[in-house]
């Protein structure tokens, strides 16, 4: 099979371990992820082989991030090690009714000062037939922005797919452009997108119209229309119980029709990063191995629910872990 | 008061840390365990003396095993130092919708290995009031089942009381024989059994009554007219929610009656392992102390549900802990 | 803002980890706490100056005690490091039916020698507006009790408000006086208690009145008829349903009337130690902050609901994190 | 074989991790030992049966410190359950030219507050050979005074061996009567005794004669000459180069003959708790094997040195172990 | 006392336990230190009064940087907390043959982007006599040049004495100033210096004279004469044998005289960061507290050679202790 | 540059932390190694691309291992996933004179069991100018010696240079053949050999000449006159001064001539294991890029003394990291 690749940046994550505050913690926890990474990495876990293209810095903390995932059956061959530092965040985790938190330090790391001319598109798509991105890279920086476009338009070239997770995270963009500038041209080079009302509506402008039926049905509409390239939305609905307890279903809209799953009942969760970007690649896997678009989705939000009890930001599981809770073994029963 | 002797196959238990997977572990939690001797060391705990007959390979690995149960309290003179590996086995401990999952490396094992003749059971009686052993023994090896028959004898002889908890695993069965042909004869010499429905009909074909209002009943009642030595059968029923939320009830038929305990309900469960044997070692331990079958019962089931909140195989609980547990004291209020 | 001082015994507390028992530990977590302590600890963390005047072996151990508080903002100059041991106690983390459970050592511990003289109250009061003190620290000894009530005079000479947490324990009066005898007349100088029903009833022989429609509001009326300084009786009534699962309510009898709050659900729990003392740090926070009792009342339960999700026995939040509790904020949604 | 059996105190230790500082210190590694009962820890893993007879609380620390020597091969038996706590110590463990330190916190411990009458000497001594105490023990209380003076009377009746260490520490002997009053008379029941020259001065007013060639020999000889029961007198010299790197040899004097060994060599020390116990161990099962004095004193020290690699208070080590340091292969070649 | 007060930057430190490297770690061990907040640190260790003055982000994790010095005894009242981003490495241990390696992440933090209008040094050195600083600090950019700059100025016109460590690091300036432009203005002002030969050369343009006898005391006196404020230069000779083991000895210039310590060995080295900032708390001490500059020097030499023996930058040793080692207890002998 | 391929057994390896002893061990440290697979690694720090071609269970055991050498750069792609059990080994790390203890849990293993037709040596080969192997291979099985012949031919077929270790261990030899008889086919076929002077006697009977003035140049003459591809021998001579302390020197026999490099002193040595593996990955890294035999023999000898700095069994060190040490820094000067 082809690959996937994604794009984007990995960044170092460090929590204090069992629930303590950064004030206490003698020791933190390391592990490395990123929003695009991680899908390639459940990919990986998947069976469908995945490659990311990233930059990092050229020392043993940059090395470190690019090893993680090489572990975790991503060709990196592909990743650049220019610049001098690697982002970061602090990811106090929580419990209870108390939420994680996050504190960045990822301004002006290796991978927001890339230079789009170092990243030969033909040459990483050699072997690929599936581009995933998400909206945070172009957030990082403008070459960053520049990089994303050059990819999209070379795997549009070659007849890859292309997805976005859309993603608008508005402290991010601070290098002087506009989000609603700059994400349009970008989704309209993609075939699925993954996107919430509330996205939609902050990037996009998009409200569901009055008297609509169902709001995601609604907005995913408009926005296909708007971006004809577009052949399905899908995301995930989380009621979110505590930091604890967690629901999910997942939604789509694909070929004029709309699917959703029943709810999957995470109580406790383990780690919740990383639960949409297992949703995307249980979404892709998903649209690479099933008929229909409702196995795909229940796929999908079937894995996103066990990511939640993975610590760490990747899936670690196979795909026959993952059918084997679409099956309706929900229950925990010890396997032998 | 005597000895209650149990006799089986001890292993190394490795689990990676804190929820984690296996690809993602930099070290493993070691404990050992065996569905006998985890009875014996809950029986040691409860104040009732106990030894374990078993076999372990003559090394460093072998003797920490037979330490560790030591350290717990079990009699461990009658053990055999002798063949060259112990049985382990990988747990991978779940969360929520996620099961934990055991891999397996137990073949060809010191206790597989074992002759018959290496054990005297008549030494091993001397102090002893009660034979305790689980269908896993004789699922091992040939000379595994021999010994079984031969201690299951001494036993009878001797005047001890013997239970088994029959406990099926099919895969285990490998070395040329089938249960169905060697659990009866070593279930005929029992005075009590743990029997679930399932393995009812697995072992023994034996199958409810149509029409009959109580499946556990009607099999116990089978079980017992098959096998007169019989007198009580006891098992408990669980109602899992997750891999991190159960609840338990426990049943017996005894002297032509029926009791049932309330459900016991365990959330967060933080270790599931050695829940069965707990019952059993709960049992025993009431049968000995309790007049009456519903007062064992619900001692054993308290003692059950207290060993799903103890890391480890073994029930590091106090009789009088349980018996907090039995007064109803269940909302784990602070005691100081 | 002037401090608020407090005055006990600081502890070492002693676990081991992961909800594992003592007979099975090789290695113990480390803290410190103490009623008193925790109380000031948590006003430092909101932002309120606090200080601590204790007592602490002239050793490594003592040493530490004192740091950990230093570590969370307390003032701990007014600290006297004279005497042989620092009190301690093992706690065993319970969960789900298995309450946790508290083994003392802390008999002729340093704090338990102390002499009323070490302790210049003016001095310590120089900078101060609030004096909180609990009920087990006149019960650990004659000159322990001879201080508070030096103390107290001290604050009330001054014009401090003084506080106290009345906790009674029966355990813990073993030096020759009886707390009936001693407590009134230290409650007597309190401008504010803390006091369950249970307390009122143990301590000064207060039952609610019959046909009273609110066994707390019938209580603290009596209490402040007794004691005229006595101006608001606060307490949280707690619905433990597991030793993981805990609901909180506040309740607060304050001039003439009466206030509660809703429940907070704290699923799980992650370490309730010092749960109460939140709530009366929340309280105090509250006074001196918001124009309203109830105000005061919900950010002293959310405090303490905050509290339980928080390893070791201070309340490591700010009065924001409170803040977006009492908002609404309860299910623990992600927070970058 | 018969036992070796020891009576004496045993304490919880407690020691930052990774030559950590208590103040900086989250966790704090537990074990326990005693100097008595190491010994006899130390002669079941050279193969020789032993049981300890000790006093500690009825309660989960005190059940904790007695299974930790079960788990060790010692028979536990004869041990009291009786009392309020656990004596217990913090060890700093320092490197190179820092020394480890210890905060004792031991005084009003259960053993200190046994009752003589709680030993039946007669029935701990029904199956031994050979009685072990330390110097330690009478220093405690009164009490443990006099429990060994009937231990070692019963011992002599009982026409088993009976060794001391005698290991004078000024600080202990605080319940009112001095050590050079009442160690004589436990020592002249004595065949055996561990005695530095430090030791015999400070207790027994023993200085080596002037002009002695060898002040060893010297002490020995008066000691001998005052208690005509001593037939041994044996001691290790440490030449300490740091705290990371000792230096020991043997001394023995028997017989009319002394016997010294070579240096043995320890870079790094990787724990010396328990050093000096395990030479006595190591003496006691060489007296027990081997027909000459030079060879049990080999042992003895080359079970020594090994100790002081191991962590923890017991030397966990086998006699072909030792065998292999005393055969000359001290080079720590890999063993496959 | 009055206090001893340093400015300058606190950086997290993050180091793979157990002399791993990065790509294999899955925790880090995570402290906080700088270059004269540890001589701040190492002063109230040994019982003198001392303050901090610093910057750091508004947020948990310059929270938490701040706390550890707090628990370290320093006064952290006048620190500022404005700004994104802690400074912070990452130290990979090294052992033997292998050095230990940093990779710094300390651009744009928040106290490189300080204004120096925060600082108060009027109101900082209230309580003091004393201002240290390092070279370090004006190598950041050019504010904190110019804050340091400030509080020099302000601390002589109080009549502090001014120290600093004048150590040299190329790498760092790189805000457009040269050091060599820079540090003659700011060690003009000083009274105490600490400067190798090296750091004289690349800093001031001053090599030892021809012939000298002694290059330190050739170079110190040449120092002198440019800079008259300048009455004492001190530094450690390290004669470094491998990562884990090291050889220290004092130096000083003091009055025209010129002292110098004996070795110091340190086999094997715990952690050898912050050893020359040791070695300045204990000279500052020394210059407090005894009369003679060898006396001080022993003092200091001492202090940072114990220093190498503990986990972490700073020097959590008390007078008494370093006193010991003075005094030739350096083997490392059990202290009880 | 092309591939170095290695072929070999990978095992898991299980240690106790901190030199602790199995028996005490609560958690074992884990990681994945093998003599061959070691080089790889190795040489993919080196910047050398490498593959491995290995056989593992189809389990979340035998994934784990290969994604740890996935992490480590190597190439797994040519893996083979069937059978039922991973090779395991328990490593006890000795410390001073007690030696590290290996028990090995190897037999019966997924590698053993291999069939030769599940390797394609062409597709393995298809980008490889080198093949390594060692001796432990062809010990292992039938299966697998033959497996190893196959592997030998292909590359000799194709032009690749071979290497081996021939690493002679007795016990291993167990399937019914002996390494006299298979070894010499294999060894025939290498242009390079690690053999040592022991390894020639017992494998090829092979003595030095009498009168020989250098045992290894006889031994390796003669090596190379019975097999006449072989080009070089080379080996490492340790002398051991403890478990902690190694020194060790390379030698070279090569084109006639006879090199020797000086000793490296590793003082902590903190893991052995590998030592002889990264020797052997430094030397063909030094032969891929040196024009002389001495130079790669220095690379060689240092990259093996800084893997004994390094935890695990791979050399996780750069090149430059190598150079640095060649170039003498070997006194531990902290890099910044």
């Amino acid at each position: 099979m082809k690959q996937v690749v994604t794009f984007g940046e990995i960044m170092m994550r460090l929590s204090p371990p069992q629930c303590q505050r950064l004030s206490q913690a003698a020791s933190l926890d390391v592990t490395y992820g990123g929003g695009d990474a991680n899908v390639a990495a459940g990919l990986a876990y998947l069976g469908v082989p995945a490659a990311h293209a990233g930059c990092f810095p050229d020392n043993a903390v940059g090395r470190a991030a690019a090893q993680h995932f090489q572990h975790h059956g991503v060709d990196m061959q592909h990743c650049v090690f220019r610049g001098h530092r690697l982002g970061l965040y602090f990811l106090e985790v929580g419990a209870s009714l108390r939420a994680s938190r996050i504190v960045y330090d990822r301004y002006d790391s290796a991978f927001a000062n890339l230079q789009p001319e170092w990243f030969n598109w033909d040459a990483v798509f050699q072997n690929a037939q599936w581009l995933h991105w998400t909206g945070i890279t172009p957030a990082i920086s403008a070459t960053a922005a520049q990089a994303t476009r050059e990819a999209i338009a070379a795997a549009r070239r070659r007849g890859l797919t292309v997805s976005a997770d859309v993603n608008y995270r508005r402290n991010l963009w601070q290098y002087g452009q506009r989000a609603q500038d700059v994400m349009p041209e970008l989704v309209a080079g993609c075939d699925l997108v993954v996107c919430t009302e509330g996205d939609a509506e902050d990037l996009f402008g998009i409200r569901p119209e009055a008297g609509a039926d169902n709001s995601f049905v609604s907005v995913s509409r408009q926005l296909m229309a708007r971006f004809p390239q577009i052949k399905q939305v899908i995301a995930t609905r989380r009621s979110t119980q505590s930091a604890s307890h967690e629901r999910i279903r997942g939604l789509a809209y694909s070929g004029g029709e709309y699917f959703e799953t029943e709810d999957f009942d995470i109580n406790p969760v383990v780690d919740r990063i990383g639960g949409g970007d297992s949703f995307i690649s249980g979404f892709i896997y998903g649209q690479l191995t099933y008929p229909t678009v409702p196995q795909a989705l229940t796929f999908a939000t079937a894995a996103s629910a066990l990511k939640h009890t993975i610590p760490g930001d990747i899936n670690l599981v196979s795909a026959a872990e993952v059918e084997h809770i679409v099956a309706g073994n929900t229950t925990g029963r010890l396997l032998r």
